[in-house]
């Protein structure tokens, strides 16, 4: 089909990760190819019972896999690649491109779960630029972020420069000295953005977010004050929190435990990579350090959200094998609770505190930064990147809707930008902007055995046992029609002031009563 | 038995409030006497599936239900007066003591439930003194909160004065002009105090709770903002807030609907006991305001808490009978989420919007205090009565472990405070506090239905089959041990991919093997 590029128009296809935080996955079509960006995973809110994982509807991606040229890769968070095993199952992707540290962490995944082959995974550095398909050509343009290794793209399109900035913040004074390439961003500022896609998580809230480095003299004085042993838990992902207190650790001459999976795996990652450093004798596994002295010890643990098997919630619920709060101990909040988590989170303060430690936590003490940029990094963003068109990304409904104001106040028209909800279809042309379908955008709900798939019928049934209970009456009835032993009456979960006997009698009574009336013409169309 | 007067112990045994906002209760136990001060209820937390109301467990009460002299009721919050219906229907009070506003509301619940008749209701104003048994003598102090007519109460008892502040902030400008009788809190003070319990609901934020009064010049703003129809939601309870919109209405020329219930029978007892002041025709129902231009409305509603069957949460679901959001119109939550309801509301915010709403919203607005006092509130409640034993109260540990430490920074020695898990018995003597012994101290579940009581046995089969659904399996076995028709199998909240005909073979041969290896034993244990 010859048509002039220019007026093709580029469909932009978010599936998830607006409406909410997490599952952010986002497919770019232009004409018979789609390129995925970011395929991530949400955790289960209230009601849905039993589910382990959500994921967003791939019905379209399903149903359009032979257009699929491969996918981008922004940064290494679960909620960006943490579906990508998943969608592996379903249909293959050619090529995926991203960090070198979300690449590794990508890589264990797909291993374990048996589609390694599936893929061709790649790893890129700054400045790197991929082509994919005919008419993609992705420039990684490093950013930063609470994870290491994390990137806004670029992409070079028939119709022009599409901006996706990934999670970002603008960190002057990264941890890791990785500064953002804000030259890059400000260089296609110059030559002409057609459209920026970016990152509203923190779109309510004034100013900029500090840097990550503003919590060191904070934790410095937390862990300096410790008198016993010391625990601190924070996100598994946040590679710079993570270096800063292992090398406050060394300056406090404590010893350091990792405890929690995710965060093992992590820290292995990133020193492979050379995103953690420190001296090998530094970590040490729980019994090397069971017989230290407690002020020469630091216990770094996963469950900073109160998530129910974490190490840091069993610590508190007295269900952690190898490890007892102690009179003395001292444990430290390094993160603040993700709205939904709060109780989760108190609850678990509660506990430790009961047990006898002092526990460090509240926004007030300076001891957790977001990796989110507030309304004034935004602003940079929009002033660095000039777009043409605009579209708040990676949020919630009211905050892309506070984030379309900034950019309004920055002089960019409503004309020239939409909100969005998950499935929504955005023709991008070089002249305008607008929604102009929508594809399936539902959930899809990964049971907890991590097979199944939970179907809204499942969820129902699950929420009206878990509300009322079930009565189960197993009644063996002859062919003449009478029954043939006491009716069997099981409750589970059921509330009654009822005493089993009389409810049998009752029960008895009825399918008596019921057989009489109905039995012949039952009995009859059975014939 | 003949003793000492100044020698006997007070028993103070909190059996909720302590560890949890909600359902506080206390029992004050001198000799064979008890009084109880406040019986509230708490809402349900996840997991509790089907529970209705969370009560306290009242064995202890229950058991010494001759003992009990009468109860003092601070004020007319769900979490102090709540409980009361539904223990009357199982023990007798022979006078209930409380403010005006809370014993009106009172009388409405027992009449109800159907329980008007179990204990006599009297209503009490500032100053005065009731004696309650031979050993106790209540005297009612005003405070300020953000329901009008609380109060802090002084319990004269044999053994010295204990104050129970209930729930306070210091707010020198109130609404009703009704101030907090610090005179009287300072002449206990001089004269000496033995105990304080007090408020610790906001014992972890420094400095004072403003002024109910300073949300007036902010909503003053937003409602003179506001281009269409005007919607605000706050707490049902919250009268001086309520006044303040009444007020604004007018000022603004709008004329206000009440939508649900709580609400509307709040502002009914408020206003009959001029606590709440307005004209006649400023109120009008809903169907006198439908044909009125959108800038002469204002519809107040319930929901702010994001509450399932809730006004607000109901129009925001596009499920209520006579209100549909329109663009222009502006909503706004006068009220900030409890820790828990966070995810209900800004999912109500968020489908506001995207139904066309303007909503304000957010701590930054101004337009929402605490009615609880901060910090430098529970100093000065320390400083004017300068208590010998000090009892942080209403709250969770962390927050009585803070408030704890604020009496700490005032000069009370460590050895005369106790921080207690409810169920605790404090002895309290005129040289000691201490905690001498636990009663039951655990939850009553109220089932949905109202009637019965949720156990934890019901609630682990409730959780059991939420997270994994149920498999029946309904098999007619003959004498001769064999299976008479194919067995049935039912699946209800189950996810598998195993079609039911397979599952069904699988079941049968399962049963036959079974019955063939184990019938005969089976049956002659039957004989
Ligand atoms: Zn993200
Ligand atoms: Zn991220
Ligand atoms: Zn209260
Ligand atoms: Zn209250």
């Amino acid at each position: 089909m010859a048509r002039n590029e220019n007026s093709a128009a580029l469909k932009i296809i978010p599936l998830g990760g607006l409406h909410e935080i997490g599952k952010n996955t986002c497919v770019f079509e232009y004409e018979d190819e789609i390129i995925l960006l970011d395929a991530g995973l949400a955790f289960p809110t209230d009601g849905m019972h039993g589910v382990n994982i959500v994921l967003p509807d791939m019905n379209y991606v399903r149903e359009n896999r032979h257009k699929i040229k491969g996918m981008i890769v922004t940064h290494g968070h679960e909620d960006h690649i943490g579906g990508i095993a998943f969608h592996l199952k379903q249909f293959e992707i050619p090529v995926i491109y991203g960090p070198r540290l979300a690449m590794a962490m990508l890589e264990g995944k797909l291993e374990e779960a048996g589609v390694r082959d599936r893929t061709e995974l790649r790893s890129v550095v700054p400045r790197d630029v991929v082509r994919i398909g005919k008419n993609f050509l992705v420039e990684y343009i490093r950013n930063t972020h609470s994870i290491a290794d994390s990137f806004t793209v670029a992409i070079h399109t028939p119709i022009g420069i599409v901006i996706h900035t990934g999670d970002f913040k603008f960190d002057h004074t990264p941890v890791d000295g990785e500064r953002f390439d804000i030259q890059r961003l400000a260089e296609h500022g110059e030559k002409g953005v057609l459209c920026l896609l970016s990152d509203s998580t923190n779109s309510e809230l004034p100013g900029f977010t500090p840097s990550e480095r503003s919590v060191y003299p904070n934790l410095d004085r937390v862990i300096s004050q410790a008198k016993g042993r010391l625990f601190i838990t924070t996100f598994a992902s946040s590679v710079h929190r993570i270096n800063m207190i292992l090398e406050l650790a060394q300056k406090h001459n404590r010893v350091v435990s990792v405890v929690g999976r995710s965060m093992l795996n992590l820290i292995a990652h990133a020193r492979n990579l050379g995103y953690i450093k420190c001296p090998d004798n530094l970590l040490q596994p729980l019994n090397a350090i069971r017989n230290l002295p407690p002020e020469s010890v630091l216990i770094l643990t996963t469950g900073s959200q109160g998530e129910p098997m974490s190490a840091m919630t069993r610590i508190a619920n007295k269900e952690h094998q190898h490890i007892k709060i102690r009179e003395g101990d001292t444990v430290v909040f390094s993160a603040n609770p993700i709205p939904g988590n709060t109780i989760a989170v108190v609850n678990t303060i509660d506990k430790l505190m009961m047990q006898g430690a002092n526990v460090v936590y509240g926004r007030d003490k300076g001891i957790h930064v977001s990796g989110h940029g507030c309304q004034e990094d935004q602003k940079l963003m929009l002033a660095l990147t000039r777009p043409k068109f605009f579209v708040p990304f990676h949020g919630e409904h009211r905050m892309l809707v506070k984030h379309s104001q900034t950019a309004q106040s920055m002089g960019v028209p409503p004309e020239n930008m939409v909100i969005l909800n998950n499935g929504d279809v955005i023709e991008l042309t070089q002249q305008s902007i607008r929604v102009i379908g929508k594809v399936a955008s539902g959930l899809e709900l990964v049971d907890t055995s991590g097979s199944g798939m939970v179907s809204a019928k499942v969820l129902q049934e699950r929420q009206k046992m878990a509300e009322e209970g079930l009565v189960t009456v197993a009644a063996a009835i002859g062919w003449e029609g009478k029954l043939l032993a006491k009716p069997e009456i099981h409750l589970r979960g059921v509330v009654t002031s009822i005493e089993k006997p009389l409810l049998q009698k009752w029960v008895q009574q009825r399918i008596e009563e019921i057989l009489s009336v109905r039995w012949t013409e039952f009995a009859e169309s059975f014939d």
